[in-house]
């Protein structure tokens, strides 16, 4: 019954976040998609402060922290992390289950903690408006509390089933003092063009980023903001796992498994990066799972290719897995993990075997969430349950082998937002939708041809 | 910009809950309404196990929290107490503003601080089924979770009003795996009463709870268990004052002014009883200010007297402020501050001229709901913002008065459940709903006559 719990201090906040990209063997930089060549810094400040693009194309391992950044991390960090001794029970199984939550943060996930390093350095760069893509929300609602805490008005483009499916998602952007439009929208060409096609699209990220990205090149005041897949976002997350170490460190303990749900890629990394990175400099191995959905299966059905970010092929191409750039995926409740990519660093990793991969099915990650709920306390976010279901299976596995690894695994967000989701599940009127076959074969089909050098 | 957290550690947490009754002056006991004489513990014992119904009249003045109970505080306690710099910007005050925030509990509220303790004395005694009303939700969904945690039944009676505001809140309770039905209800005979009636009553609080004793009398295998008012309960709250004093060290400064929303009294009782604990055994004064709803003016408007808690007349007599026990509130959203009576305790110490009340309508407290949310980046529940409006009056009083004085105010939860409100009242489509003076008088018309010795 009793609860573990591993604070840290608030001087233990990390003072740098890790670049990981100065550690893999290998990292294919974005390119512009109309030379060919490696994007520059200069390529990418149409649309996102110089620092911001730097961090993209950085090599260098640490990158500081700016402390009024550090400061409003405070606020929620760090975070707890958690030995799940009432999962464990409840599953009979001899494995240690530790899990990192990033639900405290105001927003309720781990999104601000690129959301506020975003805000800071567009204010500081005089920017006055950004404009965004979001599926479940979450980053959305995030760049809104940022939007709200450095004076930026905050535009979002919400991929319109979720904006349907997490009402308060919506109304939580708005009490921040953001707008939010649900996407494919009329406000822009790319939208108009997917409506054109089908009006009754239901949306994608990749959809919603063209219109966000459209936005901000039209406007010399406003920006595009990413919140998941580009390298300075996932940079801004390993904020978690540095402070996972120092944990683990805590507990005299280290994560046999380490486990992240995987959508555009940056909750993940954020996690398993500093571990992978105390691995690639000769630490300790573990081996890294990135739990997706069965109905947007990027890392296990998509291919490795020089890709657009978007759907309207507004970002620089990308070297990633993908399902193709126009691949629309089902309505699945995780609305934050319906993306077509993954974040080109996430992507090497695996590539590079230091990560592995698995799709599970909608149902089942509910149903996880549910036992985790009922036994932690803490309700998951739907894009969460994902990591839950791995975490879980995994346990059960070693209860088979009778085996007593230590998992841990990101609990990226809370579900306060999301009870409408867990009400159907309870009501039996969620179904798995898997992938269609034909529509990735199609999607695959429209990544562009590669240039000479990929 | 900058955030100022304080923050406990862990061996911090309360190792006792405060019992003011030990302090004040006078404390009148509940009654045996059949009798008229002071209620035993043998009394209470028909609806709740022995410890409580100790715990509910005893003049101890400190109560050891157990062991078990401590632990799981742990998951989310010691809570943060934080300076709101933004929001003393933002208002432009030259006042120190302290909250100290409760909203990171599981649940989202600071009502599993009481309903882990009740959870735990009632699995120890054997007890089966807890039966329980809820308002809002924080309450029900706050058992719900003890009951996953220590495999109890959990029936939760919902006001009706409430159950159809608050989706979300009663999904809570479904995923923790309690049952929720909407108040008055057709399975009690209170219920059933009241709806012959008034078939479109919206419900109250005294009516849900009328039901859930109603239950728990029914079966010896089922207890009640409250979630404000009663003695007991306001006890369990304490650890969050007793932290908020530690914090208000760490800070090296002292609140001139606490200040909590009342509705039931139990998050009001649990933040300021600590401090007037102080104050009463010759430490600093401190002004304490109840902000209640305008809708439910119980301490502004209600009459002192023995009157009971619930609307079919069956919880033993309590010396409170009330609007008498039939009074039906407006359908406002802070549904957890609707409610015709006050903690007994909470009576008493603004009987004894240690707490002053206002009564503030709901507008102005979403306004300044908004308002913090904007600055301090945590959305709070419509419950808080009664006393969130109350702080930044006080506020904005230094500002004219040029006075820098130390504001503490407690935010009971946060609002990611009451967003559907929120929405309402950025599309314009609250209203301030008054008090019925008419209804009043009529409800307090019907207090019970008192006894000989009242």
């Amino acid at each position: 019954m009793d609860t573990i719990k591993y604070q840290l201090r608030d001087d233990q906040i990390p003072t740098s976040w890790y670049n990981i990209a100065a550690d893999l063997p290998r990292v294919d930089p974005p390119l512009h998609p109309g030379t060919g060549q490696p994007a520059t810094v200069d390529d990418l400040t149409g649309i996102m402060p110089k620092q911001l693009a730097e961090q993209e194309l950085t090599l260098e391992r640490d990158i500081e922290i700016p402390a009024t950044v550090r400061q409003i991390y405070a606020q929620w960090r760090p975070s707890p992390l958690f030995r799940a001794r009432r999962l464990e029970q409840a599953l009979g199984t001899p494995a240690r289950i530790y899990y990192k939550y990033e639900g405290g943060s105001p927003a309720g996930s781990h999104k601000p903690n690129t959301g506020i390093a975003q805000g800071f350095y567009n204010k500081e760069a005089g920017i006055r408006r950004l404009a965004t893509e979001t599926g479940a929300g979450q980053w959305g609602s995030s760049l809104a509390l940022a939007g709200a805490f450095f004076g930026l008005e905050v535009k979002v483009f919400m991929v319109k089933v979720s904006y349907h499916q997490k009402p308060y998602r919506r109304a939580l952007m708005h009490t921040y003092g953001a707008t939010c439009v649900p996407s494919p929208s009329t406000e822009t060409a790319a939208g108009r063009a997917i409506l054109a096609e089908d009006p009754d699209c239901p949306g994608a990220l990749g959809i919603a980023t063209s219109e966000a990205i459209e936005v901000a090149m039209n406007d010399p005041f406003t920006n595009y903001a990413g919140g998941s897949v580009l390298n300075h976002v996932a940079l801004h997350q390993t904020v978690i796992g540095q402070e996972a170490l120092l944990q683990m460190d805590m507990a005299d303990d280290y994560p046999d498994i380490v486990i992240g749900c995987a959508g555009g890629g940056s909750n993940l990394a954020g996690l398993t990066f500093p571990f992978l990175g105390e691995q690639l400099r000769g630490g300790k191995q573990v081996r890294v799972i990135a739990s997706e959905p069965e109905a947007c299966p990027t890392l296990t059905k998509g291919q490795v290719a020089y890709d657009f970010g978007d759907t309207a092929q507004l970002t620089p191409l990308l070297k990633m897995h993908t399902l193709g750039h126009s691949f629309v995926p089902p309505s699945i409740h995780a609305g934050g993990l319906r993306y077509h990519g993954i974040a080109p660093l996430v992507s090497q990793a695996l590539q590079d075997g230091l990560m592995e991969a698995r799709a599970v099915p909608q149902t089942a990650c509910f149903e996880a969430g549910l036992t985790f709920a009922r036994s932690e306390g803490i309700v998951p976010a739907p894009e969460s349950t994902h990591a839950i279901r791995a975490a879980i299976d995994e346990a059960l596995r070693c209860r088979e082998e009778g085996r007593s690894e230590a998992i841990l695994f990101g609990l990226s967000g809370h579900g306060h937002f999301d009870l409408g989701s867990y009400e159907k599940y309870m009501a039996d009127e969620l179904a798995d939708e898997g992938y269609d076959e034909e529509l990735v074969a199609r999607s695959l089909a429209r990544i562009p041809a590669p240039f000479g050098q990929v």
